[in-house]
């Protein structure tokens, strides 16, 4: 009875269209072009990987797709069970003609050359997104992308500032600032001219968010002029800084981008909790792994020091779950974003879905974002969430509080798609 | 099938009087007198905050209580979805023939006049106890609470001493405990003798536990009265202390209830985990938050050092509650006590409810208390939490482990009423 | 109907004989011998404890096996509810011919007798293996067990490692070691050498893994020989060695084992978060908690540094599961390791195995260790799992994925049985 009424429920929310507010789509190549491009995804390298696979195999320089593919198969028997190779087996029959129930030594060949050919076929990119339901997909795009050669209503830009956060102390990141905005910066006001360059050119192109990923143990605070001005005349000198200094220099930076955020009324995206390079030997975007002991907490001065700029937060950690809830709850420019990474899976999500439905206003949550690199990935992703949420509105809203199946549906369009428009309005 | 179980539990669970174990009723004005008093619950105020409502416009001083409502109303459309919301609608239906799914700006001016009507009757106060099935509720008291005025039998007194262990430094705190004991500080002989009176005014007065809540870095220990006494003749002189000194005189003051709690019997409940102020532009108790990086190691020491006292708790982090599951499994003076606050919504209190009643003796479990400020907040407070009980004894013994629907209902029995008084017992 | 599909499942799972991967047991004296061996496991005492039992009558010197039972079962009332009771519960029907729901004042005296008679009878040793479907468990031997006299092929040695991480300050440890392997350890190359004589001692008499529990600050880094020297020569000489340097003393040694276990390709089981003696008044075995503050980035440098040594891994705290997953997501040389202590009840095992089964390759996962003394536990233990790990099929995978049934029971089998073999293979 109950499945029946999950199934109803996910009926419906299956024909809501989408705005996906974050991936890592390349606007001029967003689609795949074959397989190896869907099974070089980091989470089936990795798991690959993981599983016994070696890293030289399958980054192979020069390595042909085929190939690739050819290698990467046998292990994807060991990760079966994973939701990772669910949306494959997903995206492979929505897409491909596929009808197996695995991807094996016997059958990836015909997979991969049907593959080939749909990938291939003109239009393509425009049938996956229709086949997906995309609207529209948020990019996450290097401060200094031209952000020229597409449709941005359709590939909507995104100022991804971890760079100039975390890595403005490497001469390569000044350099390519420098060339982005024509400012040599040598002092903080170098520095806010070069931001308010970079600003002006992401909300000029139709940028709806500012956005960063952030180390689970960074504080964000404010940095007087003269600390950081002291900060930028050394690195501009080529001095090394320590590693207290780094830490200085970056909350320097990240509290200037808010200032802008608040300046230009950018939205925020903070995205907390990760630790870089953890597994050095892994495989590539598969070495990055986190530290649960982190607490929104760190992010108290911000929140209250920017009343005019809203966030929406990613949390790594499952067990951050409960801080986002409680600060979205609290702190009106504080928003539930998505479902990331280690915790987009369906325990997870269930878990925190359940939590915030039922605790933060239903005006402020974000349900899901792809997070993808290729948009085929887009329709096994937000599958898997439609039917948790499809589960969570049946049970928590229809079973437990009587509401009727319109009333959940409504609450279930709002997370899906309305607040996606709520939150990153177009810029009149 | 499973769902005939839950109501048939949920039916019984319902018959059983309750003794609330924790409020912060005032025992002067204990019922609401109009539906101003419902929505200015800080639930409503800091989740309308959250979804846009300006603080000036809840907090305006001298505002009309029909006015306030008006102004809420708007915005309680955006926190529909919330389990706080449920609560509104629950006790509107139960005490105010509200009829509606929700309420609206076509719809309230109705509700405000049925409320007012009803919460002016004669004798509302006795009614909304004996309609939500209260025996007796607990209070917090300030610690130089007269305690007169009201019947103690029904309103039972509960010191809380937030204000002597976090605030002694300030002079009206000190003015107040001078004047509550006739004793002034100067010296840790004095300060003891200062809490005898305290204590003894609160025991003479039907007082059954000593009560605090806590920030997630506290560490009880206990300090010497050599330092000690140099802390209180330094703030006796009005010398301002530095943050340690003011955490060690804080540990110092919790140390000394915990042997005062030990001396007259009383049970010391512990509130872990808040942080207070964290957004400071928040409305009215709208403002705390916390940090989840506390453990209940912190208070190792105190369990080890009063294996006299019982210590119920509550954490305000879900992420604390398995170390509340293991604390009590392990030591004799540690209970668990209801879910708080944060975690006081229908997914965490399902996860808790669960793990505890599995691995924690049932006799040193107390379910549930309402925390409310107005009377009219158990009913639906407590029927939140009795249906989750339904469903844990439903699903994990009388399906997982095959127990009579009679055994699992004297298990709920026992958490929800008969630890009450078995935790709290009555002074002879 | 999915309540049915979980019991054929269950009953499928039921069939798979166990190898059982960590355990307690003393290969001299398997099972119990009466009642009071199963009643005197810490589960039972130190709940009992935590309902009111002092431990003095638990533990009084010379206490007659009937009469310690006699002490305990009038406390057994208050914890029916634990998962801990319901396992007494299913041994005792299962082998003890017990029809009762509870075990009472009024009936224990029969259950008693009725036990000692099966307990005492020929072969029972081999009967409670083939009905509870054994066919080789993992010991936990101390560094200097002659591992002798017994059958290695069912008994199979485990080196244990705690005393010479965590005190080999101690001269008694010492003495142990000199003892066992003719080494009086006064250098780094002392000590190397004695390790080596351990690891051939254990290798040779069947081992298949090493295995340590670690406190939750504990952080693996390698420790150089200059300064271990250093602090091995001060121990030789008696010197009392500081908190600091006895952590790296403890760093240096358990980096040293990582090494053998590369060197003689022994998987090396972690199980991480406890806080030793906690609860210093508390029963044998029931002092031990934790601190939920605790996570996997205190190892990476250990998972980087030793990509040949395998680490299966508990966790004390629920809390740190989303790392154990990730990491073994991640890490090729991490593997997940059944449900530890305070984890190993049935809603946390639900969690933790969901989250497992969706995220980590399913080679790569252990399902479950009984961590038993006695024998007659592993039935009733390897029960509470089999049926979680039902559910978790039936629903996850079966309901949700459309999975055959076949194909779940398969990834069942290779989480409770296969991957034993897989990740501890026998030595050639």
């Amino acid at each position: 009875m109950t499945l029946e009424l999950e199934r109803r429920l996910l009926n419906e929310l299956n024909q809501v269209r989408l705005i996906d507010p974050h991936s890592h789509i390349n606007p001029h190549a967003a689609a795949s072009k074959t397989l190896a491009d869907i099974l070089g995804y980091h989470y089936y390298t990795e798991l690959a990987h993981s599983a016994g696979l070696a890293r030289e195999r399958i980054e192979e320089p020069g390595l042909d797709p085929k190939e690739k593919v050819a290698r990467i198969v046998p292990s994807l028997r060991d990760i079966e069970n994973t939701v990772q190779y669910n949306w494959l087996i997903g995206l492979c029959r929505a897409f491909f003609h596929f009808d197996g129930e695995t991807i094996t030594e016997a059958n990836w060949e015909k997979l991969y050359d049907d593959a080939l050919a749909v990938l291939s076929s003109p239009g393509w990119e425009n049938r996956v997104l229709d086949q997906s339901g995309l609207d529209a997909i948020f990019l996450t795009n290097d401060f200094d992308d031209p952000l020229a050669g597409f449709d941005t209503s359709r590939y909507i830009p995104c100022l991804r500032t971890d760079d100039l956060v975390f890595h403005l102390t490497k001469s390569e990141t000044r350099t390519r600032l420098a060339v982005a905005t024509n400012v040599d910066v040598g002092s903080p006001a170098d520095f806010e001219r070069a931001l308010g360059v970079l600003f002006g050119h992401f909300v000029a192109a139709g940028a709806r968010a500012c956005a960063i990923s952030l180390p689970p143990e960074f504080e964000a605070t404010p940095v007087g002029p003269a600390t950081a001005g002291k900060l930028l005349t050394a690195i501009a000198k080529g001095t090394e800084l320590g590693l207290d200094e780094r830490n200085i220099l970056a909350q320097y930076v990240f509290w200037k981008l808010a200032e802008k955020c608040a300046e230009l009324r950018l939205p925020f995206d903070l995205m907390i909790g990760v630790n870089r390079r953890v597994y050095e030997a892994g495989v590539y975007q598969g070495q990055d792994l986190f530290d649960s002991r982190c607490s929104l907490i760190q992010y108290r001065r911000l929140f209250n020091a920017f009343p005019q700029v809203t966030f929406p937060i990613s949390v790594l950690a499952h067990g951050m779950n409960q801080d986002l809830v409680s600060y979205s709850w609290i702190f009106p420019n504080v928003v539930t974003n998505g479902h990331w990474w280690y915790s987009n899976t369906p325990a997870y999500i269930e878990l925190d879905c359940r939590t915030r439905l039922t605790a933060v206003p239903q005006t402020k949550q974000i349900g899901y974002y792809s997070d993808m690199y290729k948009l085929e990935f887009a329709l096994p992703k937000f599958a898997m969430y439609r039917q948790v949420l499809a589960r969570v509105l049946a049970q928590d809203f229809v079973v437990e509080r009587n509401w009727s199946e319109d009333r959940a549906l409504a609450l279930g369009k709002l997370v899906l798609r309305g607040n996606v428009e709520r939150v990153f309005p177009p810029r009149a």
